[in-house]
């Protein structure tokens, strides 16, 4: 059984992620439950424009985020389209971070990273009552985070659990020595498309390769946005850990013709033999 | 005359709600005026999105949110059409929170909720000067409500007024027994339309129902958005307090082709005669 | 040689300006690594909606925001088109504030106000390492910010430098007596102009003037927006020390047809001999 390895003391961080947007009161309401019952909790955005109900955006995002956040911060996940339904909400622990979120993958990538603890939030215990059935965010999710924050253990939400909801792995597969089959992960707000790459294939393959993703044939690596030449598309190691495929000042989502989701390829071309004509 | 009925103490919580969006720098300067007055003043921001000189969307907004947040609170809503005519700046206290805005119908569904004293805000005598004629937000409101956070009373701001403008109140009338008519107080983010129909009519009808908004006509309601079948819309007891028109997953402010403001009627059904072919 | 003119004390106020957008965890990001090594800076939003690349509009808009902050305060400045290249980080203090960002020009509206020290960031000596080529806001700016909230000397970043680069001034030309050349800085939320040219130039023309902005010929000042009859542009002391051309409630910069870099002329016309027809 997991035990609680972590110990938080008053005036821990929250992080929230969200798909609420921000024409509406949904993420001030979220923080205004917080700061009635954890007042000395630091509350900072991530993101509330995940696109609506885009689990694996969210997914992306959070695993992204965490771990630049001080150990021991709490992250709230609110993306969340099972909202009333049976889905469970959960709390869990891992790589020195705490989580709440719907079981829904939402915390996948997460715990590609990391091994979790994950527990089965027993919301009749320890949550506020009553429960609206639309707006969880706000009557289990910000009241758990808050008792987290004031030192409540994680290991006290709920009883432990090993059949929590996780997406597809979002690793690459390499089909044949060599060649590899990957996933746009997201598209930024420059228009870089993040892939499921990780730079290490870059370096693996010494700028040999042949990159496709949409209607682009990639086979230049650069080191900086600005080295690269004006209008051409580059594949480059991105701030992420994953190779990104990206165009000075402009968007390779656009010329590529794709978003999140889409496949992409990677030869190794020095492995590959050479075209016929 | 009202006597001031909170003693707000230094470190209070100050919410921002305007139509300031987010391209510009004036939320920024808004919070940088508070920071320099009441450092101790937390700022939360509930929402910038507002529409443009939208006031009723902001009263909506405002209505939603401040009763989330910690009694004492200070709520500064900042969506100003009149900025520099003749209309008054007013501090208000009601239901146990304090708020400073321009005297124009903002405040009004906050009111409904609960009864206000209000004052008109002395500006010669406690704003900062010299104001701009065009940003009070900075100049006026700002700089009173770090005050307020700092301590200073809202019984002291100004006259006690009664004649503040109010808005058309947004209760729902019934035109004959069993017949409501009511109105879209807000499309919020995920196009959920959310109405000025209270819950409890949903309940009272005991699902028995008609509910017409824009070209959709609806007669059956829903426990959660994820229990409602695809496509369909239903009417939902929101998070809101309000009855909620809902499609699982998709926007029914698009199906119905309407937005706030729109008319919404309701039918008991079980108290109407049956319909003859 | 520039000596340190502000004594930074811990809990220090950190703003953030940048084109990373609301979708990305990039913001959320540099947060967080502020927070973990300055856990008492309180950090402030200005804007992360500067469009994508844009040097001169972030220019306008730290220039305009930073002086509403606490002296002391410490201003992040991210938008860089540059990252990775050969251009350099710098730290700045000006107006008793102090500024990190790329050598790209950012700062250039804030120099023109108040004279600045600048510094080339030694990164090997003082960045946390290794730094990514992609994403020097987390990398580089986020932690040299922190740790000049924690009193880390600004003059101790690298040498002082006084090759850094500037953009075109934005102060209008007077092109013969009484006639000014100016441009537009800034269009903002509303749709209001905010130009070049300072508010004196208005008192002075005694509101005799010709003013011409894209398709727009104004003769006219107002003193509030509320006073100026519907659907006219007028002329109107903005809130920045700038002339702005607005319209009451409507968008001046669609009516005009124009954007930011546009160029305004304004002629007194009190000095201008009269038109013969």
């Amino acid at each position: 059984m997991p035990t609680s390895i972590i110990s938080t003391v008053p005036a821990s961080l929250i992080t929230l992620t969200t798909d609420f947007g921000l024409r509406d009161h949904y993420a001030g309401v979220v923080k205004g439950v917080i700061a009635g019952i954890a007042p000395a909790a630091r509350i900072i955005d991530i993101c509330h424009q995940i696109p609506p109900y885009d689990v694996a955006e969210a997914a992306f995002t959070i695993a992204q985020a965490y771990h630049w956040f001080p150990q021991g911060s709490i992250h709230v996940v609110l993306v969340d389209p099972g909202v009333g339904s049976a889905r469970r909400p959960i709390a869990a622990e891992a790589g020195g971070h705490l989580f709440v979120a719907p079981d829904n993958g939402v915390l996948s990538q997460v715990f590609e990273r990391s091994a979790p603890a994950v527990f089965a939030i027993d919301v009749e215990r320890i949550a506020l009552k009553p429960a609206s059935r639309t707006f969880h965010g706000r009557d289990i999710f910000a009241p758990l985070a808050a008792r987290l924050a004031n030192g409540f253990p994680a290991v006290d939400t709920g009883d432990a659990i090993a059949d929590y909801i996780r997406l597809d792995p979002t690793r690459p597969i390499e089909e044949s020595p060599g060649r590899w089959k990957g996933l746009v992960l997201h598209v930024d707000q420059f228009g870089n498309l993040v892939t499921s790459l990780p730079v290490e294939i870059l370096d693996k393959s010494a700028n040999n390769f042949r990159l496709k993703v949409g209607s682009l044939e990639i086979t230049r690596a650069a080191k900086s946005y600005a080295e690269a030449p004006p209008h051409k598309a580059f594949a480059i190691a991105g701030s992420s850990g994953y190779v990104e495929v990206s165009i000075n000042q402009a968007s390779a989502a656009d010329l590529a013709g794709v978003g999140a989701g889409a496949p992409v390829r990677l030869s190794e071309t020095a492995l590959l033999p050479p075209r016929t004509p």
